[in-house]
């Protein structure tokens, strides 16, 4: 029978030469993931189990980047446990505040995670690895507990969902759009625990930060993962984030053969021309209630935020930072920038932008998770409303319960910091 | 009767030409400041008051600097009201989060506080402003109110103590250096009520952001006020800050004159030689607990902090930055540095400042108050400790009721972010 991406990588960790959907695996671990929010209970976990020893220090990672550099007492014990754990245990990946940045932009970029990899994350957008053609996904604190102590997972292979995007891609229109009108189209629990592969001529245009957007919100449809198989340039991102090291002729050439086969079959096929689209909100207060930016009407904005583990990366702030340039924040109107890690946030500064948005009379915040889950670094208010390039836009997300939060890319963020409305880049551009 | 600086602001703010310690007068504001915790008192009491119109809507700042970002529901609460106020009452000096920075590091900045000026701010480290021969002290939030209704506040005139600094600067001694040994030297009600005057050719040689940090920890002996009388390097600030208006020579004649009396009355005089100085550093839990840096042991730190309306000026950031140059931040250390306003920041990111803070390992943050007062941004676990060169290190400050801050200047916050303990910058500097 013929098998997906997502069910070849799931069977190669668990020993078999096929699975099935629905089939229940105990599949090794490739890398783990928890952060200061996660990790602490499933450190309760692993140390009332009798455990002494975890698997391997060196496939674990110990993230503060929730609600960091710390903005309360709570969330510093909550580091602090990461922290006296790590050093217990010698863990490698461990990353002190102010050091790495976001866990799902770090992982990738610092070559802890490669193409085939099985990996687990106690944070629901651990999909997001999905886009180096990757099998990962979230899991609960006591799921990364067992895995530390066992350094595998016991997972159901999911069925798998094929999403086909032909069509060129028009200007402002990114990854983040392609996932948004998938998840308009088929409702935030359209995918409820199957992998969803992205797929299609369109798709091979898409640079990895706009991929790794996509995969990123595959959760947001409900899905187990998000999947992209590998191509070139899945390729050379995986071999430049290598940071030194050096991958055989073989290892790359089973990666690029690392594809679902033709007769792989899949739960549904959904295809889209995304030759017509424009830059999609997603309105209050679900991912799914899409509408075309320029079909939203006039609605005001108080606050912009521009990063997160969906929208954060060097490509993200190099498009916003075009439309700002020059320009300035509406009276009224907060913009928070985040970089994702600090290797982005010193690539960003090399390049200008950063002050370009401090002159545009935005803040430039260091690496943290902070609004995108009504953290800290920019709560609302009652009332308030928050066009963000974030990946939740539920009822209280970024703060007080009558509050309210868009979900766009940076270019239509940019552009509604500038006028202080949710609008189309164009009408930023041609001013 | 001689009078001091202090007496001769108070008496020209009451229209009497004398003022005695002692008496009350009800004196004529030029400028008042609330900040997003103090200010929202104030408005409840402006609206119960039945007044319906600010005294001056170019004399009032309102700025968000506390918990901002607001880092929850609450904060962003307050930071709305003071939005809505600001905009209701039309208020020139309202800083959206973003724009502008800390207040006692923005105001000197923008020309808002001149030399001679009486300033109030519902803030207790509004005394800053002293370091340009102006009165200016921190009032309760019905006080901030009262202003904002008549555009006067009721004041006891302090009686003055001098402060007389002798001797040439060490290598590594600050501003910072100066008030902590006062503060050591009198205690931290020593001079309860009082004007601090700070005097001598030593005080000469200080930048304007020295004498700032040394004003600004006048409240932390108990001071009314502190005060310096003007110089050439006042004047020069004064007039740069000005943003472009030109002051007449009649009017910088006058700033110049302001001076004390020979035979003004002082309730003490202090002397000191700082010949023989070496940085301090005030240990847990007071501001008065001084120790020469290289006698306070072998301290471990868990973070260090640069940066608050003390210690987050330009010349801060560059000392700071000259250290910490090609180096690296001790394993298990954060430390987070916090200009004090957006000018700050470009001015550091052009020099490379903050490229060197991110490098070494470093949080740079968007100007905020933040940890110095246990807002955010780097709160302290039980048990942590913290070098900071913020102002107070009163227990539980900075976080957990168990966590330890200890002050010094930002020479030897640089050096210990290195070592991991507290250090002299000999140490760093000559290995």
């Amino acid at each position: 029978m013929g098998q997906t991406i997502t069910q070849k990588i799931l069977a190669r960790h668990c020993g078999k030469k096929e699975v099935v959907p629905g089939e229940f695996i105990w599949a090794k671990v490739d890398f783990t993931l928890g952060n200061d929010i996660t990790a602490p209970i499933a450190i309760d976990e692993f140390e009332k189990s009798g455990f002494t020893k975890v698997f391997d220090r060196h496939r674990i990672a110990l993230i503060p980047d929730h609600f960091t550099p710390a903005k309360d007492i709570k969330s510093a014990q909550q580091v602090k446990r990461l922290k006296d754990f790590a050093s217990r245990h010698k863990i490698t990946h461990y990353y002190e505040v102010g050091r790495m940045g976001i866990e799902h932009a770090l992982l990738p970029q610092m070559g802890l995670v490669k193409t085939g990899d099985l990996v687990i994350g106690a944070d629901s957008h651990t999909c997001t690895y999905g886009a180096l053609g990757a099998f990962s996904s979230g899991v609960g604190s006591t799921d990364l507990a067992v895995s530390w102590m066992t350094g595998h997972a016991w997972l159901r292979v999911p069925e798998s969902m094929k999403f086909v995007f032909n069509g060129k891609l028009p200007k402002w229109v990114s990854g983040k759009d392609f996932i948004l009108n998938v998840i308009g189209d088929i409702g935030v629990e359209g995918a409820a625990y199957r992998a969803m592969e992205f797929y299609g001529p369109a798709i091979g245009k898409l640079s990895m930060d706009d991929r790794f957007a996509m995969c990123n919100m595959a959760i947001e449809a409900g899905g187990k993962n998000g999947i992209i198989a590998p191509d070139e340039t899945t390729l050379d991102y995986v071999q430049q984030a290598a940071s030194g090291r050096k991958y055989s002729a073989a290892q790359i050439k089973a990666w690029r053969a690392l594809q679902s086969d033709p007769d792989a079959s899949y739960a549904a096929v959904r295809t889209y021309d995304v030759s017509s689209w424009e830059p999609v909100v997603a309105c209050p207060h679900l991912p799914s209630n899409i509408k075309p930016v320029g079909k939203v009407g006039r609605v005001k904005v108080d606050q912009v935020v521009i990063g997160s583990c969906t929208n954060g990366r060097i490509s993200d702030l190099r498009i916003s930072a075009k439309i700002l340039k020059g320009r300035k924040v509406a009276s009224g109107v907060r913009l928070v920038v985040i970089p994702a890690t600090q290797e982005i946030y010193l690539q960003a500064m090399k390049e200008g932008l950063l002050e370009i948005f401090v002159k545009a009379g935005g803040v430039v915040s260091t690496p943290t998770c902070g609004p995108c889950l009504g953290g800290h670094m920019g709560i609302l208010a009652e009332g308030e409303a928050c066009l963000a390039t974030t990946n939740r836009n539920f009822m209280g997300r970024m703060g007080a319960k009558g509050s309210y939060v868009y979900l766009a890319n940076p270019a239509v963020a940019a552009a509604s910091a500038i006028t202080g409305y949710i609008t189309h880049p164009n009408e930023v551009v041609s001013r």
